[in-house]
């Protein structure tokens, strides 16, 4: 490729070439235009107050790592805001030690407090324990994979450790590429309705669950890593040993191959299914969340999802 | 590969392996089945009344062919139902006159009335001509494909015939295929809210608009193109020189390879995006229909749209 000037400054040599925009892009323009982005995002959907107190979710990964530098920018602004850090340690051996190395030393440089909780210490297992009970289980555990237990325990790993902390907002790494593989998931999989909750803002009506919100859901996931690289940043690139479902798989390299033909057709399906979602929101009547009778946290049910997952181990 | 026996009549050699139920059949119990599919959807959707005068939209393809078929079969056990034809002459040289005369042989080989209208009787151009105007005005035609005329002044004609011939239904053949790639073209072009209108009935509250069904929406094209050849039906096998949108083409492609490695997810897309449009549906307030300024039609807005093409035309 013959370098070509930077569109946006028209002065140093461009490094990226942005299909969906037609811009060519030098190395500090590129970084500046996803610092923008998240800002867009930020603002559009209402996701911060200027006094709110942020907890970010690092696992060490590239959009984990990308997001709490580009919050530690932006937060600069907001003298009352506060940002913390999360990483829950799901206890995967010879994965998540290293990605738990990086989460660290990025907070540290960034002066962030960093609070580490794990599936161990919440669930009396870590998720190789989990996955081994599984295996020994087939019959009741049937169906569901490590991926389905990681992402469930995970997520309410997370809301204690907001809750714990007494943040206002749990800020998540989804970057776009996440966000549409979920809803093509979601459809493909039978869980059509399922896709009302992929959305930037996630806030759930009970004083016990923390708001969680997406800066990079509009960033594709090429850009984040090409983020993370050109910023030098260090964290986990060895993907985890547990891999995605099959039809994740197909349907990322599906979408990847639409978007190389149809440029910014994540863009479209994004925003075409916002106008679903809206439409099922205005149609959907309030649920009412009651205590699940295990645990206490709130559910649609009388027993959370986590704690049905834990009975069916024989772990709780 | 060894030949095996028919897993449904236990005595005649398989010809086809059913990927998504792992039944092998032979073409007898695999043409039975065809129709017990079609039989099934029509009650399952109450598509007929035991009265009902019907008539289907007969192109001359394989799908159209195939359902006029299984009609004539299924219409024999309700004596007081009649079957009728119509076929739309777009005007396509080269094209349409063969798959014409296949409509004509078969609706004369079952002793079934065919109606035939065309595009340029009833919109004064055929739609070569129309294709030549939109070529020639780029500007007011711009973004319009031959397809997206075809589709919508097709519909306009297939309306017009049936009311003209009293009918109380009009049957098309879009099959399994067409509405899942109908589906996800929608989601990926930003019109998202489109596919509530993507299902086996579909109903406009209007005197005006007949009742249209579709009776093979839960066959796989696949399928049906199988039924056609071993029932040696005559049809038009030559693709339409318009070929379908690039977006259109590639979801085909992706849907195919999603269903070769992930058997049954068609059918899983297809009811997955049910409930979408039942909740959809139960949202929605009642559209007011009113008639169109330029021709009396029942439509949403002032001008209707195929009006509102003809006008981009200049040809109204």
């Amino acid at each position: 490729m013959s370098t070509a000037l930077c569109t946006v400054c028209k002065r140093r040599d461009a490094v990226f070439m942005r299909p969906y925009s037609g811009e060519k892009l030098c190395a500090r323009c590129f970084c500046g235009s996803i610092k923008d982005k998240v800002r867009v995002t930020i603002a559009k959907y209402d996701m911060f107050e200027s006094t709110d107190k942020i907890m970010v979710a690092v696992s060490g990964g590239k959009d984990s790592v990308t997001l709490l530098h580009i919050l530690a920018k932006i937060e600069k602004a907001f003298p009352k805001a506060s940002l913390c850090a999360v990483t829950v340690d799901e206890g995967i051996r010879g994965y998540r030690n290293e990605a738990l190395k990086f989460a660290t030393s990025n907070c540290r440089k960034l002066g962030i407090k960093q609070a580490v909780t794990s599936f161990k210490e919440l669930y009396g297992n870590s998720l190789d324990e989990i996955v081994k009970i599984t295996l020994e289980k087939a019959e009741s555990a049937k169906g569901l994979t490590p991926c389905a237990y990681c992402g469930v325990l995970r997520r309410r790993a997370l809301n204690l450790a907001a809750r714990k902390a007494g943040v206002d907002k749990l800020a998540t790494a989804h970057n776009l590429d996440d966000e549409t593989q979920t809803i093509l998931l979601n459809i493909l999989h039978g869980d059509a309705l399922r896709i009302a909750r992929v959305k930037p803002v996630l806030a759930e009506v009970h004083p016990k669950f923390v708001q969680r919100v997406k800066p990079m859901c509009e960033v594709p996931e090429k850009e984040v890593a090409l983020y993370a690289y050109l910023k030098r940043k260090e964290f986990q690139s060895v993907p985890c040993p547990y891999a995605p479902t099959a039809l994740r798989s197909d349907i990322r390299v599906m979408l990847n191959r639409m978007e190389e033909k149809h440029a910014g057709i994540k863009f479209t399906l994004i925003k075409s299914v916002e106008r679903i979602r809206l439409a099922l929101e205005a149609a959907a009547e309030e649920v009412k969340l009651q205590d699940c009778r295990e645990c206490g946290e709130p559910t649609v049910g009388k027993i959370c999802k986590p704690c049905q997952m834990l009975r069916k181990l024989d772990i709780l």
